[in-house]
Parts: C-alpha cells; structure tokens; sequence
C-alpha cells in the first residue's frame, strides 16, 4: 500500500479522554476515532489489526472443526423472555422498541438466539457434535465504558457454541474450543496465560479464562511458581492450613476506639498484630432461593486485617446469583450500626469466617457499637457463625492446592473466556435431542468467546516502548513500512519503489510511506503506528551501496546491500528475526 | 468440506411467510432463518455466499483504490442533528436511548459519521481524493419488511463514500465507483444494467442504480432498444412529441356520469376513446420551499387515461422533498370534492398537466362535482393550467430521448445505488478543507452503497428452476458436491473420497455429502441449494470405470473416466463449461 492513497492521520498530543496506554496509542496512531462513549470507528490502520485477529481466531476455529454463522444484531424480546434473562440481564443490556412497539434489544451475547436455531435445526444424536460461531458486533450497554476498544459498549466479538447429546460429549468440545484458543493466542505472538475462572452470570459447571499478560492489566492471575495451576483471583484457591495458637483464652474486654475505623486503625491503636483484627463486611447476595423465590439476603464475613474478602466465593458460598459489598445505609439498617465497629459477636446477620482465623486467638472485633471494639474474642466461644470457609482473595506466597508450592501474582487481560453451559439454555428454551435411545433429551451446551478488539488493545498493552506501540508480526497492521528518506532523490526514490514492489510480490504485507515529508516526521509516524520492521532507503547510506533494516523490538539496526538481493534479505530477516 | 461435519437443514415444503422465490429457496435450502420481522440469522450455507459478494466488492473497491474501514453500528443523536436529518428521516431510523438518557440511533447509513471522521482527519487539498468504504450490518426500520433478504430490517451493506475538493475530481471519484460496480456485478456473474436513477432522499445532483435483471424485480427499467441509454421508472424521460389533432372546437357540455369513476369506466359509459378522457390526481407535496419555510401543498396533475402518473416527476417539478397521491379526505379538503370527479376547470389548485394533452382536443374530465363529467374541454381554452410537462411513467414503445428509437419495459431488482451528493452533508456538518489557492471549502462527496444480501438474492431471483437455486459459480456456497451415491460401497466412498481430495487440493471450494442418505436425498438437496457443478460416484458407473458430472444450469450430464485424471477433468469442466 502506498500511504499517499491511504488514509492514515496520527497525533503527537496523548488524548487527555485516554486513561490506558492501548487507548492513548491506538488513538495517536489515528486506529480508532470515538463516536460516543465506548463506541468507536475502527479506521483504516485499526481494521486492519482487527482484521488479522479476526482471521487467526477464524482459521482456528475451522481448524477446530467449528462452523462459521453469522446471528443478527438486532433480537426480539421474546427469546429472552423464554430463557429467563429478558428481566434478569441488567442495563448492560439495551431494550428498545421498534416502530410497532415490539421489544427488541441489541444482542450482548447470543446463546438465545443460537439455542432458538439449534433447537429449530437440530433434533438427533446424529446431528451432533455440532459447534457454531460467528465474529460479529455486539452492544453492552456499559455504565461506565472506558479503556477504548478494552471496555468499550460496541464491540466485535468472536462466540462459539457448541452442541452435544451428553456431558462426555461436551467435555470434548470444550477442550477442542481450549486447544483452539491456546493456538489463537499463541498465533497472535502473545504471552498468555490459562487460569481457572468463576463461570459467574452466564452460569454453567465450569471455565477458564484466557489472560493476555501485561503489567497495566485489570485482572490478578495467581500462578503456581513451580506446577501449571494458574487461576484468576476470584477462583484461586487458598489452601486451609496452620496451627491454632497455643494461648490461654483471655476474657471479652470492650474498649472505646474513637475514630479508630479500619483495622489497621485499631491495630496501632491498641497495639496488637493486625492478624488479630479481623474485618468484618456485610454482603448483599442477591438470587439466593428460598423455596421456589429469589431473595436477597445480607450476611457478615469476616477475613483477617491482612486479608481481602472475596466475593466470588461468597457469592458461591451463599449459592447467590450476585454478592456485592452491602452500602453504608444497608448496613445501619441491617445490623444497628456503621461500618468501621461491626463484629460476630451478637451480630444478626449470619456469619462466614475465613479458614484463616481458625488459627487465631484472643482477636479484636468490632462491637457493633460505634467507637468500640471487644478484646479477647475467640470465635467458637463467644460468636455463633456459620463455620469456616475460603472466603479471602489468595496472595502471593499461599500454597498451590495442586502441589503445594507457592502462589506468584501476575497481571493480566481477560481476552478469552470458555464455559461448558451444560443444559441451562436447552432446558429452558426447550432445545432437546433424541439421545442413542430414543430418549428425548436436553442437549448440553458450551459457550466459547474471544473479545477481537481487546485482544488488539491487549497486545498493545504487552507491547509498547516511549516511543509507541510495538506489534507483534501477525497481528501488525503492515509487517514493515519502507521508507524514502530524501524525496527529492531520485534514485532513492527508484529504490525504495523498487524494494517495495519486490516484497509486495513476495506477499508481505507492506507499506511506503511515500509522501513528501522528512524523515523524522516519517521516523516518528513508523515507531507510533509500530510496524515490526522499518527499511530506510537513504541518499547517505544509498551511496555506499547500502539499506538501513531496522527492527522495532530490539532497535536492532541492519545494514544490507541495495542490490537486487534486498527484499529477500528484508523477507528474510522478517521470517527469522522479528517476532 | 464434509457435510457430515457441516450444519445444513434443508426443508420440502415451501415456508408460508415467504411471498418471493429467493426467499422461498434461502429457507428451504436452510441459508438464512427468520429471527424477526425483516432480521435474519446467516446459516453456514447463506453466510458463505454473502462471504462470496462481499469478497467480490471488497477486491473491487480495493482495486478502484477506495479505503476500507468500519463504522459503529449505533450512532449518537448529535451527529444526524448536525446533519439536520435526526428530524427529517421518518420512522426508518430506529431511535433509542441508552441507560443515561442519551439519544442513539441504529446506523441506516453513514453519511454524517463518515463526514465527521473526514472533517476530523482531512484538511487540505493535498489528503484527497479518498474514497473510504465499509462492509457492515444496518438497520432500516421498515414499516413492512419481506421478501426475506430483498427488504430486510437488519441487513448487510458496502457503503463507500468520495471526498474531493472540486466538482471535477468528484465526478472522477464517481466514475470510477461506475466503473467498479460494473466489474462488481460482472464478477458475481449477474446479468444487470445501469439506469439513470433519481436522487431521492439522499440529495444530490446526479446518481445510478445498478438493476439485477428478473421478471419477478420490484423495479420497472425502460432500456432503449438500439443505443445504451437505461432508466428507472421513476426517471425515464418521455419525449414530448405529437401532432395536434386538427378537429374544431366543440361548446362546453355538463353531463351526468352516475357511479362512473374511472377513466375507463366514463370513456365506456360515454363511447369516448379513452385517451380522451384524462384523469386528474391530487399529489400532496412536502417540503416544498416557500421562502425559508418548508410548506406542504397539493397540487393537480393530468395525464391521459391510459397513461399513469409519475410522482417522482411530479416531485422535482414541484421541487419538493416528496410526493403523494392525498388521502381520499384530503382531496375532499382540497377541492370539495371527491376522487373520481375531479377536473382542471375550476381548480382550486395548481394544475399541471402532462405533455401527451397537449395534443387532443374535445376532451372529457371530471366536473369537480359529485357523477358529473365536463364533455369538450379543451384546456388552453377552458381551464388555468400551469403548463405542460413530463409527468408520466414512460411506456414500451415510447421514443428513447437519446436516439429516438424505441423503449422496451424490463424488470429489475436494484442492488447498487451510486451518488454524487455534492456538498449537502459537508456543508451542514463543517466539513471544509483548502484548496490549491489557500481557500477554506467545503469538501464535494459521494456516495456509494451495494445491498449484499439483496444481491445473493437478485442471484436467485435471476438464477432458478423447479427443483431450486442454479447458483451463478463465484458466488455459489459451494462450486461443487461430490455424492458418494452407494454409501455401503468400499469403492465408492474410496473413489469419491480420492476426488473430494483431490478438488480440494486443487483449491476448489467443494463438499462432499458423506451423510448415509439415499442417493435421491442427496440428489434433491444438491439441487435445492444449486451447486454449480454434481459429481457423482456410484456403484454402476463405477464398474465401468466412469463417474458422473451434472451441470446444474444446463442440466448436462458428462461421464468422465474414474481414473486419476478425474479430479482434473472436473476441474476443467467447471473452469470451461460453468457461469
């Protein structure tokens, strides 16, 4: 592509709307432009990367066996209503009416539509295994959209279903659908990790998340130093284990702690290790049956000082649909008192107690009286709790459940999640199949997505220097740009229009920037936009009969000779030395 | 491909809802499957020929050095407000809000967010021309969508637009988007023409439709029979030519014409030639510039009673927005009067007559009063007319304005629409750039859109018989099956195995029905979804050490040798013998 018939503007300034380093850089290599909050216009230059991601999930996907369609945008109410989400979804989904009246929304996630057609097409074991996906545009109408394409409302995504008469079935095609992702990623030249993942709103018996590895990420991966567990932190396991403290039970003493709030307040005030001062946070848990009725309930959980509560598991404790921390004024309303004094003793609400406090003693609570606490507390003999659960987020340096060694934190992108469904969507849209025996049967279900533009920005956020973003070949939006450094040059100008012809015959993909600018203008546009190899076609080097090859990554600068043999040598460093 | 691993349901019975043959043939050969009224999921099979157009267009476009990049979807209400259309588009233009009262809307097309990227990237003579276009999925709310992909809601567009600094450049720009949609449908193997088309809602100076011949098209071409000259309906010029009829003048004469409204009716009930008896139409015309204010009025139009009038005529006339035959209260309103008595003597309002009265005298029109005619009118002596003009649809054997040769009527189904939009939109959103003398301006554009979908189904329309769709070959889902017809045969499955290889290797796009069916099964559905080309591998043949190619089109059959030179004769006969 010549970039004087190309559409490509960058920008020097850093966007002040642009918080994340894939946001800034995408918008100042002129990839993407903002429409409206979390909706953006994917320019010439940042389709192009999109388009390269969507083809690497693409050939994997077929690879996998998997079945490409392509599902409207636009759905009716109705297939929501029969799977029960309609009401449940939350406003991320956007509901709208059309000119009868007819409610319709914009598709978020597509396992109604996609069980609407399987159940329609589908009606024997024969028929199956079957997996399906598409790479489409959705909408989640995010409260607060931000991180361009990381969080945005309008996005393309990649989702795949699949479909089989029974769990073993299903476990194969959620391994076929593992296998494919780890070959999607590792074709995008991106570290990643696999973690064990929570299977939370869209439900299901099991997932893993796909993380892409970056320092700026916004999830916490807890890795095994030595085996190959690796979980998300809502779903990493803490191992229970210690020894109970072999002291003698002191007796309940309250003691006035004004002002004194967090537990590390208390601990400094009264001078004891904050592992003895336990924080005790009310829960909302919304979705938790009673019978045949949701309900919300609210409960205390109590984690060491030291610790962070995890609402994941609570959430899985409770069997509730949804935890999050309750507001303050629930909190008045539900125990009598503010945060900052709660406690287990005489607290009303049910109690969870972190596995970690089982080995402490003579502890410091709350008194669910303002400005007090209670010295001397040991659980089992003055609170009545529930019992002891895992309940705290794991930290570096907790055990592996798997082999005991030692938990590591790392940082990453979610930019894959796989979820075996089983039958939640079959059994209540009615999408069943004749099994070997004649038996009609819900069919089980997995659901498999890749996010296409935040695997983009993510492979900006694992690679980028001061100067700007550094692609990785298969996904860069050209692999190398050639530049003529003196347009006034004709002989450099005929070289450069030389090597460019050349490689583009050899298939790479390749730009010339061939407008009548300098060279550092040029310079600074290559190292923005980010192409993995820059060759410079200089008057300077051009007379002693040479190139200037330079690789993004390394700065690895490499003189070649400016005969005919230089686009092979170009090609060659290309295929051999740049990632 | 293996069907056995592929996800295709066809079905025998014609679906009810579906009024149009290629609607009928998508459902049965299972394409596509109604989500809503005018919203369609893509099936493999459907999706794989929408991939086929869009390939086409997209080489073509890229090859006509136009841009690709991508739109959002959902657009923010302050972009069409700028544009001055968030008011003025109708119904068509699904409007929402999102959770923070904000107002969006479902893109129908792009003009103001392509304006306002170019008016954010482009400043100067020396960025154009660019041509920038899209290949995305837009949402028209129609009030009644049908004919499957023909008139869908939700539906799949390229929509390309040019951006110049003068008129001369755009007109370049335009051409060579002419040029492009020539090959585009060239290239899909579609038998079409290009008419002179009227600019309609999208403004502009000048524009062409790019028409899929079929007798079942929506749209009526008048195409000179000897030069090149083609026209919509809406657009054909009639020539105005006669000789006066040399009769004396007869007296005025009122007679009564009980029950008789219609222009047939009172030329039998009279014994008059009905090109005698004109009729007269209220058209109700909005937007019509009175001042700075848009006003709608009516109007009176006459044409000879065997003539029809043309609204989109009788629009520019009046240079308004729109035209309308008014509502039966309406004319009431108007003139006192009801439809079927209406006359140009005493009008009330403007009359405007079509050139074709011109030419008879002594004729016979409504008496503006409930069953009475007017017998020997004659309008220059007895009526206030604004003037004569063209305002009625062209016919066959009418005088093509170019050459004067005759005009024959054929029927189209119009799947590209080009303009040349002129200022509009980069006047009202500030889209200006400098030209060559330093003078800010506002940038000349156009237009550019190709229905996908509604091509793939012109292709039906165009390509069919009794047992299904004859795909033209670039655009088929697949160029050719490969039926295994004795699936309990060793040698058979072997020797059809070995050609499915053999195909596929030498890149052509083949499936082979591996499904333990009977052979009529197989057979019936090869020719329902209408791959080009049949091969089929049986027992009988086989031992003569033959196997059999059918030509879906012409319904040729070629026995060819079952040895090693197979797969290649095939390939032969679909590269030489097949559309």
């Amino acid at each position: 592509m010549r970039q004087s018939r190309y559409f490509i503007q960058t920008m020097r300034e850093i966007p002040s709307e642009a918080e994340v380093i894939s946001h800034q850089l995408m918008l100042r290599a002129g990839m993407i432009k903002k429409v409206a909050a979390g909706i953006y216009d994917y320019l010439p230059l940042g389709l192009k990367v999109i388009r390269k991601v969507e083809n690497i999930v693409r050939e994997n996907m077929n690879k996998a066996g998997a079945v490409e369609l392509l599902m409207s945008v636009v759905q009716p109410a109705e297939l929501w209503q029969l799977s029960g989400r309609w009401n449940h979804f939350g406003k991320e989904l956007l509901r709208f009416k059309d000119r009868g009246e007819r409610d319709f929304c914009l598709g978020p996630t597509h396992e109604e539509v996609i069980t609407d057609i399987v159940k329609s097409q589908v009606n024997s074991y024969k028929q199956m295994p079957v997996t399906l996906y598409q790479i489409q545009t959705k909408f989640r109408d995010e409260v607060r959209p931000r991180f361009g394409l990381m969080r945005g409302r309008e996005f393309i995504m990649k989702d795949a279903y699949s479909f089989d008469i029974d769990d073993a079935g299903a476990d194969i095609s959620y391994q076929k659908m593992y296998d494919a992702y780890r070959s999607v990623f590792n074709a995008c030249g991106l570290r990643h990790k696999v973690v064990d993942a929570d299977t939370g709103a869209i439900g299901g018996s099991f997932s893993h998340e796909f993380m892409v590895l970056a320092d700026t990420g916004e999830d916490a991966v807890m890795s095994c130093t030595k085996c190959d567990y690796s979980a998300n932190i809502e779903k990493a396991q803490v191992v229970d284990n210690g020894e109970k403290e072999t002291v003698e039970l002191s007796p309940l003493e309250e003691v006035a702690t004004p002002d004194k709030h967090t537990a590390l307040e208390v601990a400094e005030f009264l001078g004891v290790d904050i592992k003895h001062v336990p924080k005790t946070m009310i829960i909302r848990c919304e979705g938790v049956m009673d019978g045949k009725e949701e309900k919300t309930i609210f409960v205390a959980c109590m984690v060491r000082g030291d610790h962070e509560v995890n609402l994941t598991k609570v959430k899985n404790i409770v069997k509730a649909k949804s935890a999050e921390f309750a507001e303050h004024y629930e909190v008045q309303d539900m125990t009598g008192c503010a945060v900052g004094s709660l406690g287990p003793v005489n607290m009303p609400l049910k109690v969870y107690v972190d596995n970690a406090l089982k080995y402490v003693s003579n502890i410091v609570v709350g008194a669910n009286k303002e400005s007090y606490h209670i010295k001397n507390v040991n659980l089992d003999r003055d609170a009545k709790i529930e019992g002891y659960f895992d309940i705290r987020n794991a930290l570096s340096g907790d055990k592996c459940p798997l082999c005991g060694a030692e938990y590591e934190e790392t940082r990453g992108i979610e930019v894959g999640h796989i979820f075996k469904l089983g039958t939640k969507y079959s059994e209540s849209m009615g999408a069943k199949a004749l099994d070997k025996n004649g038996k009609n049967i819900p069919i089980v279900m997995g659901c498999y997505g890749i996010g296409i533009g935040r695997t983009a920005a993510s492979a900006i956020e694992q690679n980028y220097d001061e100067s700007g973003i550094i692609w990785p070949k298969a996904v860069a939006p050209f692999e190398a740009v050639v530049v003529p450094v003196n347009t006034n040059d004709e002989e450099v100008i005929k070289k450069a229009d030389e090597i460019y012809e050349c490689l583009l015959n050899m298939g790479v993909d390749v730009l010339i920037d061939d407008r009548n600018e300098r060279a550092g203008v040029k310079f600074n546009d290559a190292d923005l936009i980010g192409y993995p190899l820059r060759v410079s076609v200089g008057k300077k080097t051009l007379s002693d009969g040479k190139v200037e090859v330079l690789i993004r990554r390394t700065k690895e600068v490499i003189l070649i000779d400016a005969d005919n043999s230089a686009a092979e040598k170009i090609k060659e460093i290309l295929d051999t030395k740049v990632l």
